[in-house]
């Protein structure tokens, strides 16, 4: 089949900037085609209330030349115990030129043993926990270890993806595609990463949000490894 | 009702990114309720193939604290022919707080005539026809004029986004989105805005692909204000 066959995998809970971001670069890659793949062709739910609408079942999915798997919280160790995405990924992997994540999906990559002896990258609140799945977190926005490619939290997908296409279709395909999507970004707050937000900020934020998907990821992944 | 309501406007052929980014933001407001409102709740077609659903239509939604429109291509325009996503942003727009646009959904706003006097930006390739609406073309990522808030294309809906969450619920909240986002960007080049592109690359996203988009807002919103 002609193009190259790019595969996201969706599953419910999942955080849909992590997917739609790269998406939108990836959509533009040169001779490529995107699947939308999930277990069913239901909408699949996301965490913030869109369901977003899949175009393939893990079953009927062609073969992918790159294969991406978003995050999620709670999602991401459902959809590991529930196998059906990890088998996917695990599947495809054997021959994909390229098996990438973005935020915690490195763990389902992880549960489809695809982490092991790898540098990788996560959400920065769980990335202690890849060493639960064999990996050696490397401390960068995305990391590339041979074919597999991990990037940091939600947001860092887009700067992922943008690195994708430069690999694969050169630099000014990438050059295009971000001054096509006025990628200029401007945060007005300089704390988009625990090294730089104030003390008190991130103990708050950890207290209202990262100490409890820490431990469910900590608990989740113990779990699955001992099933 | 209690809550903040927080209205995105889909329809089909939007740019995702314009609507997912801003959502994942903006789904961490708190206090805020989120609807995602469309002609119907049938699934809606995006440009690059993900499907949507709306959970609310524009008939049932309730009443807007802010409406937020994303934009698009040639979906932008027909959406404006057929009219319905203006009636609701224009019936809406009379008691909303705040009435938002994000890249092309700018001339959504100027179709219901919400931007006549006022300043405002979209996508740097159509800047020029905010005239056609009524509005005055202001050199910025996000634009605010009283409770008219528009961003440039795309990805400023996140930047945008995060001002609106700092405007309503106070700086800590948006630093707190942010970090949670990991956003801190780091794009692999610096193009993301015709005025650090170089010049071959420029004409040649123009040649390739908004040279036809300008003409088709040109011809469409002539076309529009004819009618």
């Amino acid at each position: 089949m002609a193009g190259f066959h790019i595969g996201f995998v969706i599953f419910p809970g999942l955080t849909q900037l992590d997917f739609t971001g790269p998406l939108q670069v990836l959509s533009h890659l040169p001779g490529g085609v995107v699947h939308i793949a999930a277990k069913t062709l239901e909408p699949v739910p996301s965490v913030c209330g869109l369901a977003l609408v899949p175009n393939r079942t893990f079953a009927d999915c062609p073969e992918l030349d790159l294969i991406c798997v978003p995050g999620g919280g709670k999602g991401v160790i459902q959809a590991i115990e529930d196998g059906a995405a990890v088998e996917f990924v695990r599947r495809q992997a054997v021959r994909a030129k390229y098996v990438t994540s973005v935020c915690t999906g490195a763990f389902i990559l992880g549960a489809a043993g695809l982490l092991r002896g790898r540098r990788a990258t996560t959400h920065w609140a769980v990335t202690e926990q890849l060493g639960t799945v064999g990996a050696t977190f490397e401390r960068a926005r995305v990391v590339q270890d041979g074919n597999i490619i991990t990037a940091g939290g939600v947001t860092s997908g887009i700067d992922f993806a943008l690195r994708v296409v430069a690999e694969i279709a050169g630099e000014d395909s990438a050059r295009a595609i971000q001054l096509g999507m006025e990628y200029d970004p401007a945060p007005p707050f300089d704390c988009g990463h625990p090294d730089r937000a104030p003390a008190g900020l991130l103990a708050s934020v950890m207290a209202n949000r990262y100490h409890a998907l820490r431990d469910m990821f900590r608990s989740g992944l113990t779990r699955v490894a001992a099933a």
